[in-house]
């Protein structure tokens, strides 16, 4: 089978995840989840979110979360900026690396980020090129790839003009978002296919799938075998879409986990570790 | 990608899920549920097991069911036997297709069937000769073809050689049971070519994935590239194992729908009928 030796598992239950969830947790309690994951053998841990308290109450604490994190040596933490506001308190707070986040479909911009997707796309132009200057990494994240609850299927097109637009504005890599998880194997292949086409090469570019309807690691499977090596996952599957009903949320780490030791594919995560942590944080959110 | 233009589903929920429910279900809802299944375009509903009374309580009504049951033209029920006994039931009910239960591995057999492997697969001879003799249509499960709750992983050369005695006895079709969710597209595709290696062709191999780790549709997808196309799948997921702690179930059905419908392969089933069905199903079930 086509797969790679390794693949580089971007964990984000703590921002993607907990922004969801209805109980807020006590910052001590993310720290210490963050740090779990770390210690489980995640490389790359994506924090908190720096959107306004008004609209996440849930990672209001962001600047605190940052601020107390006793970082591992090697460890990746990304937090999640909306705009330069954000930016400045991540930044203030000892950030290092960056996500932002666009819409490849026009309706999910309009509700979610309180723009058309094209004003959302240029807003983060003054974010990534301040963040690029600092020597930060820079992630972006595009949603509804494959389909919009509202807009219908997205077409391959316009998921590869937008984040062709994100990696233009400085983006160093691109997760595309099947925010709702309507995607299967063949429809991920020929999104995929469409980004390859357009000399954007895998190692660009990661994905971010839900697990809807269970189609998360078939389509991690799909990614494999056309170069892609980093796949998001959130511990728990915490992280249910907030516009579509979505009971069984992201692709949970410990499946992938469980997916790469079955298939000799190195991820340096203890599936045990990673298991014990999900098991405390569903007692943590009372699940 | 290398995908077939259609597959057959073999719906396994009003036995291997409804054998361990904790309800037992009326026999008017078991036969409700058969027929719901027929008319959202299954083609083979595993409709009952003709086991004792006392292993699985919950199926006691076998030969009543199969006698309420108003068949749909063109579609299949067969039925699960354990022995000559439970043949005589089923062809009295009516039974026109059964189904046999083999082990790969040792300790399962012991524990589920209560005899060591040699000697259950030895015990269907006579049960598969007979049902042959009357023209019916014999599938064999083979079940832990990956790995076994208590022998480990299963050798492939074990596997093979249970499934091509279970053929050598005149088994039609052998359905690789992954009877713990244990598979990952690397092991299952090894699995897989160990069988055509020894010459035993696509046509006569299925699969019975559990979603245990949400692993099922990635090795559905690994499969259907190695030419099998028939996949058990059941209703709502019922079925978790009785020997292994299970909360997902077997694959469920509607996951496999989608995926299809989602990858241009014709199933012949509504998605929202069959999802109308395990609605209605749950709440019977108390879900």
């Amino acid at each position: 089978m086509n797969l790679p030796q390794r693949i580089t598992i971007v964990e984000v239950g703590p921002r993607d995840g907990l922004q969801s969830e209805k109980k807020t947790l006590p910052t001590e309690t993310k720290v210490r989840l963050i740090e779990r994951l770390a210690a489980a053998g995640l490389g790359v841990v994506e924090a908190t979110s720096f959107v306004s308290a008004t609209a996440v109450p849930q990672l209001a604490d962001a600047d605190e979360v940052l601020r107390r994190l006793r970082r591992k040596t090697g460890v990746r933490y990304p937090v999640l900026v909306p705009n330069e506001k954000g930016l400045e308190r991540a930044m203030a707070a000892g950030a290092t690396e960056i996500a932002v986040f666009g819409s490849a479909s026009d309706a999910y911009s309009r509700k979610n980020l309180g723009h058309t997707r094209e004003e959302a796309l240029e807003m983060f132009r003054p974010v990534v090129r301040r963040a690029k200057d600092s020597g930060m990494f820079v992630r972006g994240y595009l949603s509804m790839v494959i389909a919009d609850p509202w807009d219908g299927p997205t077409p391959v097109v316009l998921a590869v003009d937008a984040g062709r637009r994100m990696l233009d504005l400085g983006c160093d890599e691109l997760s595309l978002g099947d925010t709702v998880g309507a995607g299967t194997p063949v429809t991920v292949d020929r999104l995929v296919r469409g980004f390859l086409a357009a000399d954007i090469t895998p190692d660009r570019l990661a994905v971010h799938l839900h697990d809807t309807h269970h189609q998360a690691l078939a389509n991690v499977l799909t990614v494999l075998g056309l170069g892609i090596t980093t796949i998001d996952a959130s511990v728990a599957g915490l992280g249910g879409s907030t516009v579509v009903s979505d009971p069984h949320g992201n692709l949970a780490t410990e499946d992938l986990v469980f997916f790469c030791d079955g298939s000799g594919i190195e991820t340096g995560v203890s599936l045990a570790a990673l298991l014990d942590t999900a098991t405390w944080l569903r007692g943590e959110l009372g699940r």
